[in-house]
């Protein structure tokens, strides 16, 4: 029989152009991994407890697997997730439980064909738990038992993964309200000498269009600073200090998730008057979206003083399903993307930081038609503009290469910032890196088959994508 | 001499992956068809008369060939195309003859090298009439009277064909006025054993912004379902009435094809009062608008009731030639795509019914933008929302091959609807099937060589699409 | 050693689509070069001065490139760019000397590695200096030394290299207020037998809400053509003067790069009040637009007069990063694709004159998502509207080979108006154009492979995409 999953997985069907991307994955394949913007929870590598269980390990916390798996009508209340209100909602007694949801899981195995969620999981089954054959209704209690089992071992707590992963730092996303006391507990564990590093989102501070209750939200961020968000210039002064919070535990990386790009700066004055009107309840139209594209614009004025690499990612309608959002809140994989606008709504803030020495902005998108009309002739030009990752939607393989195809004709190889995996799922974060080597390394070997790119240049760039740029780019 | 057309063609030329793509592709290509979206006439199937000749057969339905040659400066007229008021408009005797619209085609062959439309043409010269060179100049009448001999063959009328085809069911598309006469009388006809259905497209009643004459046609469904449209609640239960009556000769669908894929649903209240508004005359800025964008959250709550599969093709500027609109009226080729929102446009809509067990949309699209932005991800999440297949001109092998890639990493096969032929011209519906057989093998065969799915998958998945998928989306 | 660059770069990996594409390229490789479409300045072939230096020849003027040096945080200065108001504003002595540019360039070779600009110099460096290994830091001023001596050579000069390329029709791009002296003078001179033909221009005159003192550049249009612009009609037979004064000088096309590709045509009552407005200073919102509308439509109905072919680009935000805009003027790689509407902008102009005989629309996009949804399914329709070559952003080798698989499977490939190598850099003109004989030739080898296409047509469709498609569709 042969190896499972397939050791030229992802590999280009031409005989020469696969023994040229064979050749170069076997270059990075064991580069650590720098993982600069993710998702999973600091708390559980200061913890360091074993996982539950196997749906807790690898289906509760990645929404792309509830998403598909709801897709097929199976409702969240039993795939375990629970109502905000916290009363049962579903008619069956063991709907909902770890061991049900993944016989679900298993029994719907087949819609994964074909998708880079079942590339993942693939990889983790069968490197953390030797599970090298397709999951499956009959095998379903004997995987989970296995997985239930391994679970228990001392090799499988996050810490002990972390090493196994070949991690070298993990970046994690969190709110100015956060007071960071997991990465600083973390900071001060003599015996953890991993990097995991927070990293500043801001969004629900600074698109006041877009959250419930901002007005308290700002309150509490002068709480938690120690400075009066009673003024706009205190309101500054707040986010600027949780910002040198931010950086005194490690982070070096904002992350913006804004409705649009738009950013345009207004007068101190007129952000001032804005702020409060805001704060009084009564706004005028426009003013959310005005004080949001503002908020960018100090944003980048704030990276461009403290080197804190901005990370932009705008045009997704997040909580699409009302009743959904409603009842589970957000997060559940209803966030769908829309048409994005990036020339346009970057002019301002590019003229006045594209060219500033300290600044550097990080551009992601979910629509892709902006790879070679904006983002591409952008980085092309803009000394502090780089190409963030193919990245939620577009981080399978035929994606990625869709990006750098689009991409690099243009803009060459230097202004992208590599990979980032983005996920909640911890145990994906190899497996996501693993199949972004291979797929850019099978990009690179069609090069150099085509005689467009040198045999060690592509090494070279397989190397800088798997683990320089993100360095660099990143301040690591 | 090499076999014409030839036996791979449209699969890749990679070796291995060509080897793999022969044998999904001769396991699926002896299928059954489904037709479940065209425009075939199902009086054609009632009547069962010889056709008239080839241009009657190959050309003057098909306005994917018309149009190419008015790309080529060929007026309509010359190639058929009677005027809208009768009269003949040309300076010579023989223009617009069969014989010479025919001539004409032979002529022009060579531009139609690297499109759809010549492989399809291709393949049904060779199979209904052994025509295996190109079609030219020199060879006009020659291949006129070889078709137009063969043609009286019983075996060359509509009901042998149906059965040479290897069709199963063949829906037809219909207008809620139209009395179904011909699918009555084929189900009643004991020497048929064919299954033609009709599609409920109810645009020109739903949509009063883009008809003359909207309030005539009220009135006509008033009559033609018994059911008074004085009232917008009569001219809801006319159309009720109308699907039900469609239902019951077989349709499993309707079909939408709104300027836009706005859904936001009215009160009854204002729905009334905006329909008399209407019916009227006395139109506000933004009534037809506003009225076709509820009526397609309407077509969604009775498809939640009745269970009509509902077709949604937005997105497309028709009689775009407009002194050729006035002059030959619609359905001419002059029908070309605008940018389409779906992400934003159907928020209502599938917070309603994106999750109701008995309700399915099958979004279409020729925006390929949205594939990877809009669709792929809303249907990797909502269980009630499928992909139509990449049609009209987006049918061609490299574009389906990009439909595959930009939607199946994310939301894997289950999801897509299978391959819809869409024509008016009915030879062309085997060779559009087979052609999506072949292009969709070829996408498999790539992945299995990259050991991204399995042997046995591709195989099943092959089989999936070109029947058992279809089969169950569209409730046949 | 192998020889460098090889001579089968950019043709594809699989060994059988390679020979295919080997066989149609050096059927091609060798044909004459039309540029039909390009910015060099006439005025270097009337002179036919040697190049000053390897900077002045390479870097200078091609924004390319120097928008990739940028890009690394190199300030313009410093590439030798001189600032608007000619004072020196670098801070050690050399910046910005051709020499240090040189070094500069070499530095930075390695951020070249995969882009198309890399491909064109190697090969430039390869066929006219014999430099065949990589540029880099070391080896800068061997390199420099190297062109600037062999720049001293006869076979050097402008008028030798356009025999040495193989240039057969080289058109220039210029303003209406241009009079045409270094064409006339070519024209006029015995010894020179090659052909330079202008391109009437007039976006300066026709879309006044993009240039400063549109009014005064009207007054000159009035002084250059001996036509009084005071009043609507006068300006109008002015604009149509000096078309028949580049007719006379050659010309066969014009060239319209307006913000929006919007065509709606005025009353001359309605356009005379609008111009005497906009002339006035006192404008109204929309009344730029309104005209600049006006006036694409307007050089549409002389074209279809005249017969000059149209050539249109819209879609772009030039001059996006303002502050180098001031510094240092327009053209320096700050220009930017939005998203751009064909289908509904043109829905006029092509009612009007898409079926027009004479009239001829040649459409390029930078904006690849209207490839396959608006102007592939309208060049399939429309006898007057043709495809312009992918360009710009968009020239490298997967970008057209995007672009060919987005439009031929709908439009073929008697739509296409050949390649057109839109360059400011004489030295790139046949570098690029080998470039796309070479895509293209791998495209058609691809469908050869997939038996979509027969290898003798193959052979004729890559003779008419290198020669006969630019020769006729631009009337050469």
């Amino acid at each position: 029989m042969t190896a499972f999953p397939h050791p030229d997985r992802l590999l280009p069907a031409d005989p020469a152009t696969r023994a040229v991307a064979r050749e170069l994955y076997e270059a990075v394949a064991g580069l650590p991994i720098l993982s600069p913007h993710g998702h999973v929870d600091a708390g559980i590598l200061l913890r360091d407890e074993p996982y539950a269980g196997p749906v807790e390990l690898l289906v509760r916390p990645d929404h792309y697997v509830l998403r598909l798996l709801h897709a097929q009508g199976i409702p969240l209340e039993e795939l375990g997730v629970p109502v905000l209100d916290g009363a049962a909602q579903v008619g069956w007694p063991d709907a909902g439980t770890p061991r049900n949801v993944w016989r679900l899981l298993c029994r719907h195995w087949p819609v994964f064909r074909g998708t880079v969620m079942r590339l993942w999981l693939e990889h983790e089954l069968a490197d953390l738990f030797g599970i090298r054959e397709p999951l499956g209704e009959e095998t379903a209690d004997d995987t989970y038992d296995l997985i239930a089992s391994r679970l228990a071992e001392p090799g499988m707590r996050p810490r002990a993964l972390y090493r196994h992963f070949g991690l070298e730092v993990l970046a994690t996303t969190d709110s100015p309200l956060d007071d960071l006391a997991a990465h600083r507990a973390l900071r001060d564990d003599p015996s953890w000498d991993g990097r995991v590093v927070p990293t500043f989102r801001p969004d629900a501070l600074a698109d006041p269009g877009h959250v419930r209750d901002w007005g308290k939200l700002v309150e509490r961020l002068g709480a938690v600073s120690g400075i009066s968000t009673a003024s706009y210039s205190g309101y500054i002064a707040a986010l600027e200090s949780r910002r040198e919070a931010f950086r005194a535990l490690g982070a070096t990386a904002t992350d913006h998730g804004h409705w649009t790009a738009d950013a345009v700066g207004l007068s101190d004055w007129e952000a001032s008057r804005l702020y409060d009107r805001l704060r009084s309840g009564r706004r005028d139209q426009g003013d959310e979206a005005a004080f949001a594209s503002h908020m960018l614009m100090e944003m980048a004025r704030m990276s461009a003083d403290d080197g804190l690499v901005m990370q932009l990612h705008p045009g997704v309608d997040r909580g699409h399903d009302t009743p959904s959002l409603v009842r589970f809140g957000p997060d559940m994989g209803a966030d769908f993307p829309v048409p994005t606008a990036f020339t346009s709504a970057l002019a301002s803030l590019l003229g006045r930081f594209g060219s500033h020495p300290a600044f550097r902005l990080v551009a992601f998108t979910v629509d892709e038609t902006t790879f070679s009309r904006e983002l591409a002739p952008m980085a092309s030009y803009y000394p502090a503009l780089w190409l963030g990752a193919p990245w939620w939607f577009l981080d399978a393989p035929d994606s990625m290469n869709r990006f750098w195809s689009a991409v690099t004709e243009t803009a060459g190889f230097s202004k992208s910032a590599g990979f980032v995996d983005d996920t909640r799922a911890y145990c994906s974060v190899p497996a996501r890196h693993d199949l972004a080597r291979r797929a850019h390394c099978s990009f690179l070997a069609r090069l150099v088959v085509e005689h467009r790119l040198d045999g060690q240049d592509a090494l070279d760039l397989a190397a800088d994508f798997a683990y320089h740029l993100p360095k660099s780019v990143f301040r690591l």
